[in-house]
């Protein structure tokens, strides 16, 4: 079978050729553990802290010459535990492979059963297990939720054409706010749109500042964060009293440690949580929803409310190239799945 | 009159002369004014604020020749306004001088007629309405409010021999909390100790990090921060799941503006905001607590539940200095006031 390992820890950001495909035996499982073929893989950004060669304490690591971690969702191939079948769907953090074997009583986050009745509706197709029915839907709901989004409020979202600014924005139009996304080039801000937002910014764009201020003219009362960095900054001066931000991710910062070259953005981003009363809330946001969360996407979706947007790769072997894509040229919407086995 | 105006906006520290004692013509109340002498002049070092070059949209400002802004105890020595009588004693931002002229129509935020029954206790100096029985108490009953805190939780604050500091502390013990400060210096750790502290940690020690990890071995459910910069960062880590973190001030940064100079600190920091599901709250606390919060703190301290901590200046001609030394040499206890006239 085939994997792709880390050959090179990424410096800064990821680059296509910091991994390898290898072909390797398909491992042979033991007593009580599985064998799963992978049918779609996850690239979330959030794989880029386990790349590092200092990780910090409790998150992920994956060594060089190891597979890639990532969440997919397999097929059991072959079982000798009493809980799963062969044909059975599970989601599994089974890394970048066609065929990984599981210890089903060792899993923790990030593994379940798949109830084939959620992606019944032609409306759900089975990747958006990883996507709008799966971890990036369960924070998108989490992130609304905890930012307490309400009728008739401005919302803004950054990184809003990514796996989870295109479900979050969905599901705060359902709460009747007016929502505008920050995305990067005109062809992200027009995709941002489609999806329903009221209106998108482009930060790349040279008057950035201009067309923000100009898009929330009543100011914002929520303001989803996915970036960090100099975005987020730019979006400060324009929140609320009292404004609430939940802190999903920041991935402008992902390339750097515990710190990023200077200057320091603490001063600023202090003066407004205190001068402002800002509300900053991070959470992990698979465990923040929960089932009720999925429970409700799986319906929204079927009923089609809202919609699975993701960008489909095909082929393991590419997953390498399009991660590093991501922090690149990072041109793809939604989420961001590769297509590793037929279904 | 005295008055003491600003020389010179503060490049980073302010410096005693950056501020200049000049003598001028009492003023006159026209209709509706009233005339106030100053007894005691509040050294917040939020005044820092205001004396920039460039102020952000809504704060402050002084302006290179006037009198220094600043909250001050003051009687009425004349009135031309129905409502106050010659002897009223008013807080009110009047600034660093000997007299002023209000119109109390006009004034806002920072304008209260003083209750003495609120200190007729011996407990209960005048000066405590710019202390514990005024903003900086309201501040901390907020912070400990918004915190959250519950009997036996740990929590720890920084600053904890500031004028917060000192008061937050005592609250958190009396709600059963255990209560570890941080201050800077044997002497100052001290004298935390000495207000009721469980323990106090030393930032300038070499061996910070270590004292703090061994005075919090159960983590940390809340940390009441005044200090941002390096301190925060440190104190990161010890953070537990879903901690919460009321955002009081950041003296570490009042010497800058917007930025200040690397590295960017904001990637660790949203890290820990996001991994460890973080809760930060700005606040402006004496907008959260209210007259509610003046009136537990009154009778707190004439219960002798908690204890005014405070650190005399004695004449106008000093505040200068001692305002400088805030944010130098900061030996200071408690609350920072100037005895301006007598009472």
């Amino acid at each position: 079978m085939k994997q792709i390992i880390l050959r090179a820890h990424p410096q800064g950001r990821p680059r296509a050729d910091d991994f390898a495909v290898e072909e390797v035996p398909t491992p042979v499982p033991g007593p009580g553990e599985i064998l799963v073929r992978t049918l779609w893989l996850s690239l979330d950004p959030l794989i880029r802290f386990a790349l590092d060669e200092t990780v910090l304490t409790g998150a992920a690591r994956v060594a060089l010459g190891e597979p890639v971690y990532g969440g997919t969702v397999s097929r059991v191939v072959e079982s000798h535990h009493a809980d799963y079948a062969v044909g059975d769907l599970v989601e599994v953090r089974s890394g970048w492979r066609e065929y990984a074997v599981v210890d089903p009583a060792q899993q923790r986050m990030g593994f379940r059963r798949i109830d084939p009745a959620a992606f019944a509706s032609p409306n759900a197709p089975l990747s958006a297990a990883l996507g709008i029915i799966g971890m990036p839907g369960q924070t998108a709901h989490s992130a609304v939720e905890i930012g307490r989004v309400a009728a008739g409020e401005t919302v803004v979202i950054s990184a809003a054409a990514g796996a989870v600014g295109t479900i979050a924005g969905q599901i705060a139009k359902m709460r009747g706010a007016r929502v505008v996304g920050i995305a990067g080039g005109p062809a992200k801000c027009r995709a941002v749109e489609a999806i329903g937002y009221d209106a998108c910014v482009d930060y790349k764009a040279p008057d950035f500042e201009a067309q923000l201020a100009a898009a929330v003219p009543d100011k914002v009362d929520v303001y989803i964060d996915n970036v960090g960095g100099d975005v987020t900054m730019k979006v400060l001066p324009h929140l609320k009293m009292k404004a609430r931000m939940p802190v999903v991710g920041f991935i402008s910062y992902y390339g750097d440690g515990m710190e990023a070259p200077g200057p320091d953005r603490m001063p600023g981003f202090l003066r407004f949580v205190m001068s402002r009363s800002l509300e900053v809330r991070g959470f992990a946001g698979q465990m923040t929803g929960g089932q009720k969360a999925l429970d409700d996407l799986a319906q929204w979706v079927a009923d089609g409310k809202i919609r699975s947007i993701e960008t489909v790769v095909d082929g393991l072997d590419n997953a390498g190239t399009a991660f590093a894509d991501k922090f690149g040229r990072n041109d793809q919407i939604g989420k961001l799945v590769v297509r590793v086995g037929k279904e």
